[in-house]
C-alpha cells in the first residue's frame, strides 16, 4: 500500500539546503509507493502540532527555484527532543504520522537532528508504527562524523573564500592600512576558516586561527605587529569558536548578564587596539556565508540534491533510522559514491579539523588544500529578475 | 606632439572603479595622439614620488580581467594636497609630469580626489604646463553633486540589496528569531542603506533608518518591540553614519582615547539588548560591499567604462578641469547621456538623499525605486578558476 513522505528541515541554514529537498521531491515523484509529498513545518514542530503542508500543491517552477533559495523554506527548529519516549510530544507525532498515512520520514540537518531521528525510529519501532525515518546530511560546520564531507560546507567554504579575497584586494590597496579580523563560521570545528587557505598568496589573511589550536594571545599580538610593520596592514582569519580571555569591559554582556557569545572579532579587535594602539576593524561573515546563493558551488548542490534522492530511494527499500553519506573514493579525479550509516553514530560525534591539516599558523597542509578544493568547483549563477535574485515562495496548502 | 596620459586612483575603491580605468585605457588605445598610458601608483602620491607604470605594457587579458578585479589596481591613497601651490609636492608633480611628457591626468575618485584635480589644473596653468586634467566619478556612497549618481553606487547598492535578502531569508526561518541590525556604508547619506527598500514586503529589513534623518531612540525601541512582539524577529539596516548617544562603557575606545567611529549598529545592539533583552546580533556588511565582483551590475559597469572612455576624449578635445558626469533623460525606459561639470563645483558639495525619497521608517517613496531600479539591471558574471574569481595581476613595468 503507498504511503506518504514527510521531509523535516532542522537547524541551521545552508545554500542548498533546499536543494535536498528539491532531490528528494524529484525523486519521490518517481515512484508510485509514495502517495503524497509532505513538508513539516519548523521541523520536529511541524510534526507535533500536525502543521504539515503539501508539497504536491506546489508549482514545478516553485520546485525548481528550491536550488537558488537560501534559508530553509519549511521553516527550521532547534528543537531538542526529550528521551523519554512516554512523553506527550511523541503521541502527538504518532497521531500525526497515523493521521496522514506517513510511511517516510526524511531529517535533513547535523548531529541534533540525527539525535532525533534516532528517537523517532525508536518510537516507531516501539509503536510498531510501520515508518521509515532517514538523515540527510546538512551543516556548513562540515563537522558530522563518518561522511567525507557535509552538504553546505562546500558553498559556505566557497563563500568564504571569495568574500576574502573581496575583502583581501580592497584591504591591500592601501599602502598604510588596517589590521582586519575575519570571523567565521564554526564553534568547535574550524573547516570553514580553514577554507581562506585556499587563496594565492598576496590575497589571503595573513594569519589563521582554528579552534582545534590552542590560541595564545602573546605570540598573536607578536605576530601581527611584525607583519603590520612590513607590510602596512594584517588580515587575520579567526573562528567563532577559538578561546581567549575576553577584556570583559567591553564585552557585550546579554539581558541575562550573560557575556554574549560570538563576537570574538570585535572582541579580539578590542585587545590589539589597546595592546598594540594598531587601527583594527572586525568584520562577521554571519549568516551570508551559509545562505548567498550566488557562491553556490555546483559540486556540493549535485551532491545535495543525490543526497536527498537517495535517502528516499533507500527508505524506499525499506532503510531506516541511518544517514546518507559521502563516501570519497579519489580525490583527483574527485569521485563520491554514497552510502548509509546508523544516525546514531552521526548523533553522538564530532569532527574536527585532524592536526595533520593544520601546518601553522599562516596556512594549512596540502592534504587540506586537496581535500577543499573539489568541494568548491563549478559555478551555478542563480537567476535574477529586476537585479535580484529569485527564490521559492510556496503556496503552502495544507495537508489532508 | 604627441603626449602621454597619466591614471590616478583615489579613495575607497568601487566593484567597477577598474573598469572606469579599462575604459580609459581601451579608449586611448585608438588615439595616436596619446605616446603612452601610464598608471600612478597610489593615487597622487604617484605622482609625487615620479613612481609611475607602463600600463602599455600589461597583457590584454590583464586588461580585460580589470573588469571583474576589486580594490583599485593602482593603489590609491587619502591624501589631502596642500591649498599653496608653492609646496615642493607641487614642485615634485610638475618634474613627474614634464619628465614623462605627460599631456593628460585622469583621476578617478570623490569629492576630495575633485578638489585634488582643481589643485592640479590650477598649478598646470600657473607654470604654464600644457597638460588637461580631468575627473572620472567614483564613490559607492553615491554623494556626488551634478551627476545623477555615481560609478559604482549601482553595483554596491546591489550588493547590499542581495546579501539583505540573504541575511532576511536566513534569519526569517526561525519561528523566535532575533534581532538584526545591518550596518550599511554612507556617512552623511543614506542612499545605500535605502537601496534595501526594493527588496520585496516579507524578504525586507522591517525599519530603516537613513543619516539624513533624525534618529529618535525611544521610537526606535518602541518599533522595535512592537514589530518583535508580533514577528518574533526583526531586521533593521542602518547607515554607519546614524547619530545617538553611544553607551559609552561599551564603546570600543582607540589607541588615542577616541570613541571609535563605524561599528553603529554593534553600539546599537548593545543599547538593544540592554534596555529590551531581545537577543539582537549586528552584521557591518563591511569591505564588500564595495568589492564584491559577483554582483556588479551591468548597467554600472558599462557606464564606469563609459565614463573612463569620455574623460579620455574630451581631454583630447582640450577639456581640463572637468569631471564627466552622468545625466538622465528619462528613467523609463532608463535613457542618459555623459557630460562635464566644473570640478570646482563638484569638489564642495554633498548630495544627499532628498526629504521628498523618503517615506518614513520602514519604506521610501516610489520615486527613490524609481531612480536606483535602473542602476542595478544586468548581471556580468565573473570568470572563476578553480572555485575562486578571478582578477588581474600587474607586471607593473616602470615607466620610463
Amino acid at each position: 500500500m503507498a504511503k506518504a513522505m514527510v521531509y523535516l528541515q532542522s537547524g541551521g541554514p545552508t545554500a542548498v539546503i533546499n536543494s535536498s529537498l528539491y532531490g528528494a521531491i524529484r525523486e519521490a515523484q518517481k515512484h508510485e509507493e509514495i502517495s503524497g509529498i509532505y513538508g513539516s513545518l519548523n521541523g520536529v514542530e511541524g510534526l507535533i502540532q500536525d502543521d504539515l503542508i503539501d508539497l504536491g500543491e506546489e508549482e514545478d517552477e516553485t520546485i525548481e527555484l528550491l536550488k537558488q533559495t537560501p534559508g530553509a523554506i519549511l521553516g527550521t527548529a532547534r528543537y531538542k527532543m526529550p528521551s523519554d519516549l512516554t512523553d506527550l510530544r511523541y503521541e502527538a507525532i504518532c497521531q500525526t504520522i497515523t493521521n496522514h498515512n506517513i510511511g517516510y520520514v526524511f531529517v535533513n540537518g547535523g548531529n541534533d537532528s540525527m539525535d532525533t531521528c534516532a528517537k523517532l525510529a525508536k518510537l516507531f519501532a516501539q509503536q510498531k508504527i510501520d515508518c521509515k525515518v532517514m538523515g540527510v546530511p546538512k551543516t556548513v560546520d562540515n563537522d558530522l562524523a563518518i561522511t567525507d564531507h557535509c552538504n553546505g560546507y562546500g558553498s559556505a567554504a566557497k563563500y568564504v573564500i571569495n568574500i576574502t579575497k573581496d575583502i583581501c584586494v580592497d584591504a591591500k590597496c592601501y599602502k598604510k592600512g588596517k589590521v582586519f579580523i575575519i570571523e567565521i563560521m564554526g564553534r568547535n570545528a574550524g573547516w570553514l576558516t580553514a577554507a581562506v587557505d585556499l587563496l594565492p598568496y598576496q590575497m589571503r589573511p595573513d594569519l589563521i586561527y582554528l579552534p582545534e589550536d590552542a590560541f595564545e594571545m602573546d605570540a598573536f599580538l607578536k605576530d601581527l605587529k611584525s607583519i603590520y610593520d612590513l607590510k602596512g596592514h594584517v588580515i587575520i582569519a579567526i573562528s567563532e569558536g577559538i578561546v581567549f580571555e575576553r577584556d570583559t569591559s567591553s564585552t557585550r554582556i546579554d539581558a541575562f548578564g550573560h557575556i554574549q557569545l560570538g563576537g570574538a572579532a570585535d572582541a579580539l579587535a578590542t585587545i590589539v587596539e589597546k595592546k598594540l594602539g594598531l587601527p583594527t576593524r572586525s568584520v562577521e561573515l554571519s549568516l551570508p556565508q551559509r545562505a548567498d546563493p550566488v557562491f553556490i558551488s555546483k559540486t556540493d548542490q549535485d551532491e545535495a540534491i543525490a543526497c536527498g534522492a537517495f535517502a528516499v530511494t533507500s527508505a524506499l527499500k525499506g532503510e531506516t533510522a541511518k544517514m546518507v553519506i559521502i563516501k570519497r573514493l579519489s580525490t583527483k579525479p574527485y569521485k563520491t559514491e554514497l552510502a548509509l550509516a546508523p544516525v546514531e553514530q552521526v548523533a553522538n560525534a564530532e569532527k574536527k579539523v585532524p592536526t595533520s591539516m593544520i601546518a601553522g599558523k599562516t596556512h594549512m597542509d596540502q592534504s587540506f588544500r586537496d581535500y577543499l578544493l573539489p568541494l568548491i568547483q563549478g559555478e551555478v549563477y542563480p537567476k535574477f529578475k529586476d537585479g535580484i535574485y529569485m527564490t521559492a515562495n510556496l503556496k503552502k496548502v495544507k495537508a489532508r
